[in-house]
């Protein structure tokens, strides 16, 4: 568990990203911080795994970083420990950026309404692993990617935000997962910046913002 | 049953289409025909209720019109009685325009990937009735509409094109679904089109257009 050091103003929201693997989707927040399109700081970065690369582009970035291994523990004791490293941070936010353990429900009970993750699929359709392949073996024409709250159930919590995609004639998974991936870079942080700093609620299952920007 | 009397040429493909209400899908097809936009002749239009509003506007633009109805009989018996109407047209495509009876196996053998069908939604998500209010209470920000081949399992078929509504935070039942309409009946055409004059094959359960038109 690295030590947490920030210079940024604490009115500005923070965000912890949890990350697997290269955390492409953990840069494109960072970089729209960056950018001045999300009005944001990213206060650590918490893999599961010590060897995801995006840790490596967090410490380049001077963003705090911590390893909660999974290994050899319980979904809810490896829930006490992601919380013991996070909510020292009262993140506004907690993202999941390509996070491949499902959270147990007391860390989602920890943070109500306030867990975003990212799927490579317009939810309903295609849940869980492998979302772009289901996609194309299913032979649709538009898929896409879904900024969601997480809650108990797997890719099910509340629709945030959504971006087609189209599926070509000549797509095969690969070519079709980077244009999704692309669409999924400029989604997510728009959806986070929309929940950061537009009125929002939620009536039934849908996500309503009361001063929509778009 | 009505007579068959059409001065096109034999040399266009014809359309048998299937309604049961107002059929604007089926008007849509006729639009898009008349324009120029769809290569085809509708052969002829078959309900199942004697009352639909579509045969009237059939019968103005005039097109040979059937009612088949289906009270007092099985599906399997009524589907019989739709291809004695239907068969000696020899449709290139018998098309679903607001249809609301499933259509018995022996219907759709006789035609195997030729019936096609419109549903207001990106499947394989929300299928079957109120596809628009389905989609509303899930809470997704993109919906749309699907034009598919039918098999035998109910919105099921192989996708052959798909356009995706954006769902605002003040639409309704009825708004949503008058954007998803405007959409169908645009799409309807297209992919009808698409599929008379550009081969197509189906791998696994893709449509795949060896000559893309899009």
């Amino acid at each position: 568990m690295s030590s947490v050091e920030t210079t940024e103003s604490p009115a500005v929201p923070g965000l912890c990203v949890l990350i697997s693997g290269r955390g492409s989707n953990f840069l494109a927040l960072s970089d729209a911080i960056l950018d001045g399109r999300l009005r944001a700081r990213i206060a650590c970065v918490v893999s599961n795994r010590e060897d995801a690369q995006g840790l490596i582009h967090a410490r380049e970035r001077g963003i705090a970083t911590a390893v909660v291994p999974h290994k050899g523990l319980t979904r809810s004791e490896h829930a006490l420990r992601l919380l013991d490293v996070i909510t020292p941070h009262a993140p506004a936010l907690v993202c999941l950026a390509g996070y491949m353990r499902l959270l147990a429900p007391e860390f989602i009970r920890a943070f109500p309404n306030r867990i975003l993750n990212i799927h490579p699929s317009l939810l309903p359709a295609f849940t869980g692993l492998d979302a772009q392949k289901q996609a194309l073996e299913y032979g649709v024409r538009v898929t896409g990617c879904t900024v969601h709250l997480v809650d108990e159930e797997l890719d099910h919590g509340p629709v945030v935000a959504q971006a087609a995609v189209t599926v070509q004639d000549a797509d095969d998974e690969a070519s079709l997962a980077a244009r999704i991936l692309a669409q999924e870079h400029k989604l997510y942080a728009e959806a986070v910046e929309k929940l950061l700093h537009h009125p929002w609620e939620i009536r039934g299952r849908r996500v309503i913002f009361s001063n929509p920007s778009h």
